[in-house]
């Protein structure tokens, strides 16, 4: 329907995250509408942004500038707070707490999906830390299985450094009712309860 | 956060509809992981869209080649079916129910935002009747009020032409749960009852 341009944009729309063919006949209708403000521009960022961003040599964030953002900031507090991944990264940042700096490993071990250690931005933390020491190492990793691993992995091999290390809590999180928490979460919650001041 | 590109990028996307902050930040993510497969190969499909899909001078239905496809189509049968926008006949061809032609109105007559006919591709419509009489015409408008006062309209300005007009039926949808509906549909849907056989 409409021709063999038409349908590959709808192709390629409907296969990012959360999009299928109906939202994505409905992006493209919408772009095609004004094409000199919608498409035509929307294209040149993507093509800007293909151009200009790349991975920080350092932390592994994504940016135009190498070494990123946050990286060359010289007031960030010496602790690496280490992620998954970028969208981690800016979930952080967006929560306006932490002033320290990050590493990002790319991804988390799993055994089941033959993730293995050299999988990992692992040697370039190892390498970051042997370069110049910091306070704290935060394992601020997803509280999943492959999560669990990977800061079990990491607790292991930083532990000859001698820096502390830590991890983000667990818990109800903010907001949440208990109705419709899963029971791990619940339980997790439970054991670890603090005094009601 | 990650440059001026990265921000323009994330920003374009989350204008675009169904899309927010957050699922744009993710989309663009996955379109960075693969900048060759993901962003450059999309943001080239925009451009060749871009420059390929045009308005059918006949119908205006969107497509790269003018006559649409649909225009251009011998086979199809002397119908008309008039609709608001690109959307409607795609979903209407979806269906494989209507093997005649269309017409794309572009718009809906509106008092209160100012749409009157002549913002509407009405003369077309009028032209194309004037130059092959068809056997029928379909007013596939949008059950809302400005779909009513177009359809209503439209039946005044075809009279002249003494072509059947026809309108789609109205009623419970296919799969709906009538405890969902609203009361305007089950009205509609009440006064229109048929003989159940």
């Amino acid at each position: 329907m409409g021709g063999p341009e038409l349908e590959q944009l709808i192709g390629l729309f409907s296969r990012l995250p959360g999009l299928g063919p109906r939202s994505a006949r409905r992006i493209v209708l919408k772009l095609l509408r004004d094409k000199e403000g919608g498409l035509a521009r929307l294209a040149d960022a993507m093509q800007a942004a293909a151009a200009a961003v790349r991975s920080c040599t350092v932390c592994g964030n994504l940016d135009s500038s190498d070494p990123c953002a946050i990286c060359a900031e010289p007031l960030r507090e010496a602790r690496i707070c280490v992620v998954e991944g970028v969208a981690d990264l800016w979930a952080l940042e967006r929560a306006h707490v932490y002033r320290g700096r990050y590493h990002i490993l790319g991804s988390t071990l799993s055994a089941l999906a033959g993730r293995g250690p050299e999988d990992l931005a692992i040697a370039p933390l190892l390498a970051r830390l042997e370069a110049a020491p910091v306070e704290e190492i935060i394992l601020a990793l997803p509280a999943t299985v492959e999560g669990a691993a990977t800061a079990h992995y990491l607790t292991e091999r930083l532990k000859r450094f001698g820096i502390p290390l830590s991890r983000l809590a667990q818990g109800v999180p903010i907001g949440g009712a208990l109705e419709v928490l899963d029971e791990g979460t619940l339980a997790t919650a439970l054991r670890a309860r603090g005094a009601a001041n």
